[in-house]
């Protein structure tokens, strides 16, 4: 109480994950995520009427590199009980975006107005993850590097459709060091719960992408000589998908702006 | 045409998967799968009506130690079009065991008299994948040396409920060398999609097992001085959840009377 509240945002460096979701909840912490709860998992949210669950549920479980299942709440019920169970999926993400009929419709700081009986919370592991474990490994992050948003593209592959559910798979793309490419491979299969292996290296045409420079979210990056671009699956794959299924109502999280769980990255490894 | 029928078993000793699932169609085989279609992944089946696929797809989820998916229909649709998309779940099973309220109703050769277009197929992985892988790394399996079936056991380590779906998690036990225990945790671990590693080793009281001599499902082994029981998370546990649960219909393969797929044991592999 000494200390007056500043313009100037909180300092949440080193916070636990709890304490950083009390700050989000609070409203005092209203940003991106990226680098909070270092060592913590963050989450990929989606939330869906009951209705459309079973076969969201089943898109998750046949696109396991783009939508890695970390948990699902039990209708109404607003606790992740595996992956945060005293945390509140309503409030404790620091910007929401809403679907309606699969069209944007507005982005919110909490949700609880929303909130019904029949909303079911999925979350999904996040590139954080991997990329955590390549600053460890030493590989170079690009996008981190230029202070800009990881670039992303839908590509031609077609996610395998479940009931309502279909669309593009969504991929990231991070330019690595020809002689890293076996590495970053390595480095981040460990985490298929947070996308796993590249789904794709080298050539961008083959999966449909026409333009590095023009992403369809995120920010393009430099690709230097000598680099080779990889691509992951990404999280993003359910926002496009929802543009083609078009359900009542899906709430997500605004990009960058994550659910941090309690499950530590290393949760996440296979080995 | 030339050699007319025995009463002794054909010879299918070498057959690919489809092939395999051919004679078993026709009803020339009728016995257990162990050992056929080598390299080819075999599965648990279970099939439920689609009131109840959302509870069972998320309590696979929650579970995915004795639950792995491998592959989930759609309502009505016999043909798994991930895992074996020539095949037919009514017939391609030598033998069927049949639930009604949670109650073992009967064992018969094919499900086309009880199929409906509400019934959802499931196929789990099974540990037939992570013996194979042991048989190659030299790994001893017991129950195999002594022609019995795999002792498995109840335990009191509960599966994380979903919906209608709870119940104990059942094991496997193998008896391994001391020496071979650090071993046999990295070549099963491999296998996430087949039970992965094991969940407990040594002392069978810790998860509620008093005589190791008289398992719940399967037969006896012999432990050996020396040894130490492993224990490996079970697909027979949805047998056991579903008699606690008590859906109006559930269809399993009868034990060691599996499903065999298309896929190869190392796409169930993890690196």
């Amino acid at each position: 109480m000494d200390q007056p509240a500043t313009k100037s945002r909180v300092n949440l460096s080193g916070l636990p994950a709890p304490a950083v979701r009390a700050e989000i909840r609070s409203g005092r912490w209203q940003g991106p995520t990226a680098g909070l709860a270092p060592g913590f998992a963050q989450a990929n949210l989606v939330i869906v009427p009951q209705k459309a669950a079973y076969d969201f549920l089943l898109f998750c479980h046949r696109n396991p590199k783009p939508c890695p299942l970390l948990d699902v709440t039990d209708p109404g019920d607003a606790r992740p009980r595996r992956a945060a169970p005293h945390a509140d999926v309503r409030t404790d993400v620091p910007k929401y975006r809403v679907f309606r009929h699969g069209q944007p419709a507005e982005e919110i700081r909490q949700i609880n107005a929303l909130w019904r009986d029949d909303l079911v919370a999925f979350l999904l592991g996040c590139s954080f993850t991997f990329e955590a474990a390549m600053v460890r490994a030493g590989l170079p992050i690009r996008h981190i590097e230029e202070g800009r948003n990881v670039p992303m593209y839908r590509t031609t592959t077609s996610c395998r459709p479940a009931g309502m559910f279909r669309g593009p798979m969504v991929v990231s793309m991070r330019p690595i060091p020809q002689a890293d490419v076996p590495r970053v491979v390595q480095v981040t299969a460990r985490y298929p719960l947070a996308h796993g292996a590249p789904v794709h290296i080298g050539d961008p045409s083959a999966i449909g992408i026409t333009d590095l420079a023009r992403p369809d979210y995120g920010e393009a990056v430099t690709l230097r000589p000598g680099e080779v671009p990889v691509f992951w699956a990404c999280g993003v794959t359910p926002q496009a998908a929802v543009q083609e299924t078009r359900p009542e109502l899906m709430i997500t999280h605004a990009p960058g702006h994550m659910f941090i769980t309690d499950l530590r990255d290393e949760d996440l490894a296979i080995w």
